[in-house]
């Protein structure tokens, strides 16, 4: 019997299958008080993180994440100076809210300072620096926390770069209609806010629930999804503000203000954008 | 060690990666000159036909695939009578086709007569008595042979269900610029060919060569894309004619010809359709 | 990534790992109120019994199995002329009992009808027609009602072919100190049990307990062990008497007597059975 | 689905079925120009050694393997003083040697400089020190040329502790009759020389190759096997001498050497060391 052979990743994918992936290198392993963290090479894919036998992100595909989790939400508000990220801890999502030239300071929040020294010390694919850039702030606190202490109207856009909403207990508050009232009370007046919300086509109930606590609490909100090779799932968005209507952004007008602000993306434009938007949200059919 | 125990499936995804689905039962195993088919219940998925190891269709996931196989090349078509397909064994995409009523003769081709026949016997929730309707007619042949002695500008419609144009030696010729000239001459003046071209994320190379084979032979193509979960992949697909642009169709257009027709989808619709145009084709980004 | 594709079997052995086997035809999956069974073709071990995920027998090595349980006990005894099997729907150990010419009725008593009937359908490598004997009777009763309910001193040779200690609670009461004095009450003079225990690497606390409920219960105990290939694991048998020493039959006593009664075996001898003895059980050395 | 997920070993036993376990924490990766190196921890098997994906010792069961190949060779001598050991990079042969207090020169032959380093660095709880004591000398050759160039009759015992004689090429040369002949050549007029020489069940035709060989090379021969649980299959020994016959060391002489000599086992002694003479090969019964 030929075949796998050696150190592999099974990765659970929904509640139905699971990803075998093929390690060709582990270059670190940790233990934090919250996850377990490893650093490998996966063949196909390259350099990934991967918490909790959940792959966060690898060189071949994280863009797709993170540029649809990051643009649309910036590219929306009319000027984002000040960005808030809650999570996010492999400083990725830091990377593309900084490509604004728009924003003054970034804030990113992470529970887990051993996430935040593992990508520093390991990822610089990654983040590419931008832990150093002097438009960030880092603080290593619970997002809950931090949002309820936060001055009013600070923020411009927020960013929730958290663990799926039925992965585990951590996250979950994070994606309560509590929280989001707490997080549209820190927002100014064109606040965005947007959130990575798992996948709607295998955890449907639970999509379906963070979907109705947003729609609950803003005026406008959009839905998108994207399907992420490396999760063996689709990853769906959500998009929203109590003034600006998602929906409204124009291919030509999300092209231009990310060539104004000097953005450069790989995945992302106006008309994919428009397309997501289109498509909406996947659920199973039978 | 808890987990996975007993019958399970291993489904290649791409080069990088496999899928492992729980086998819930076995309905049944058999080997033609072909391939091996098997009829299995997959857990989360539900009956699903498995081809030499890779999953053909299952239950929760297969009218994502045959709706977008089907729908927009038949939508695009004002008025399509005589229909093509090519492969298809499980009579799904037959199904969908005799959706329009417009549709008067529906001729499919398939090389395996083990892989109908067990269709037939086996398959009810598939093809849903498609087999039966008078206008179908089905012939166990090679769909090279069938298109080099099938008589001019017959076919309204050319529909292409073959193998991935990289699973086999088998279905290659059928996804070569010389076999797009024959289909060509055989589909009148507004003819439309539609073929699946297989993972365009994972086998980018054998996916622009079908693209390219097919934009030297129309005037008018246009491709999308969809995530189909069993698969582990996204599944591509490339409309094309000489006469009609596959981008022309408002979503409103494309409604309204369904409506008119009679067909009922579960996905499909002129907005989705639109959107995966937008999003096109999806490859890697490093 | 080449490598394992189509069925699989993943099958438990012991706590730490598992086996994965590739499944090459399916025959027949039924369920009976107590368990999964399963008959299909593997990879290099040939047709298989899997009852809930575990193999049971293997073409390529249920020899070991079978003849390691029966012959010991039948030869120990110096004229077995009837023969209690506890479980052993497949029949094989049936098959392995008959072959002493001494026999004259061979009583097994298996819970699950589904099981026996399954193996009378589709098992016939594994018990040759053994059913059909006339020296054979079946009850598909509780093994432990039909030893409490069977008459005194009636049984030469009690063969427990049960499913493993620590596999579920059905077979637990037949591991148990009080069923092996309701099984001394039914032996006669010169009675002798012999029990699977399961394995002694794996679950050793599991094995310790069946060892020191037969040693409480019978004179004389003897304990051997040996690697099944398809279990992944090593299966130790306990052998027992009040009257006969297991460790004092000589290899050249062992080979005389299954001469005499026209035994032909794979396997054993009485080379083997004395080497088994002298290895004893073996556990883990850390 | 519940189950494995995250990083798991897939080993491959014989050609028929693979082994899954699950890992715990990877140390270290290394390639060597011969070979790939993996220090990890098993679940339910502790810290294990992996070259080129075959699990080459375990906390939890080397004991069985490094005592079974070096005792009994070493007990046949009457007086072991020189010994070479070809092979046996993580030490734990060598460590097992050392154990006899008649040893003056433990010559200790491997062609990986990077396995002998990455033991030293590493697998302190293998070779427990053995590569510092004043007896050991290690050579960083390939085995045949050491051989070939190493004086008349200067060694008592020969260990070869190889890779498997089906494992690439690199081991093959010292299987062969030829080889043994130089072995030979090098020993004492007491001289034994002692091979494992893979899996008797998985590949027998291999495995007779071998033992063919050594037949024709050493007057006297004994084959011995055991099961190691985290290779998934049994593995078998060779003890050879020109002059002294394995098959003739009773179990009371075995222990008294070993007691004699100072050496403390965890598995062998003489009583098993018989019964594993008895049992002999263990090959496929059908």
């Amino acid at each position: 019997m030929s075949g796998e052979e050696g150190l592999c990743l099974f990765e659970p994918a929904g509640r139905s299958f699971k990803l075998l992936l093929k390690v060709l290198k582990v270059y670190a392993v940790e233990k934090s008080p919250y996850q377990e963290i490893i650093f490998a090479e996966l063949d196909g894919f390259g350099k990934a993180l991967i918490i909790d036998n959940f792959i966060q992100s690898t060189e071949a595909d994280e863009a797709l994440y993170h540029e649809l989790l990051v643009h649309p939400a910036m590219v929306l508000h009319p000027k984002p100076s000040r960005v808030l990220i809650i999570g996010g801890g492999e400083g990725a999502t830091l990377r593309e809210v900084l490509k604004h030239n728009t924003v003054k300071e970034a804030v990113m929040v992470d529970i887990d300072p051993v996430v935040v020294e593992f990508s520093k010390k390991y990822l610089e694919h990654m983040h590419q620096g931008s832990f150093n850039d002097p438009r960030s702030r880092v603080f290593i606190m619970d997002g809950l926390k931090y949002v309820a202490e936060a001055p009013d109207k600070y923020f411009d856009v927020a960013i929730m770069d958290l663990t799926d909403p039925y992965a585990g207990e951590a996250a979950k508050p994070l994606y309560s209609e509590g929280f989001y009232r707490s997080v549209k009370r820190i927002l100014g007046d064109n606040g965005v806010l947007v959130t990575q919300a798992g996948s709607s086509y295998f955890y449907t109930s639970e999509y379906d629930y963070v979907a109705g606590n947003i729609r609950r609490v803003f005026k406008y909100m959009a839905e998108y999804n994207i399907w992420i090779p490396s999760f063996g799932l689709n990853v769906n968005f959500i998009i929203a503000s109590d003034t600006l209507d998602p929906r409204s952004i124009t291919p030509g007008d999300f092209d231009k203000r990310l060539m104004e602000r000097g953005v450069k993306t790989r995945f992302i434009n106006g008309g994919r954008y428009n397309g997501l938007l289109m498509l909406g949200v996947l659920k199973p059919l039978h």
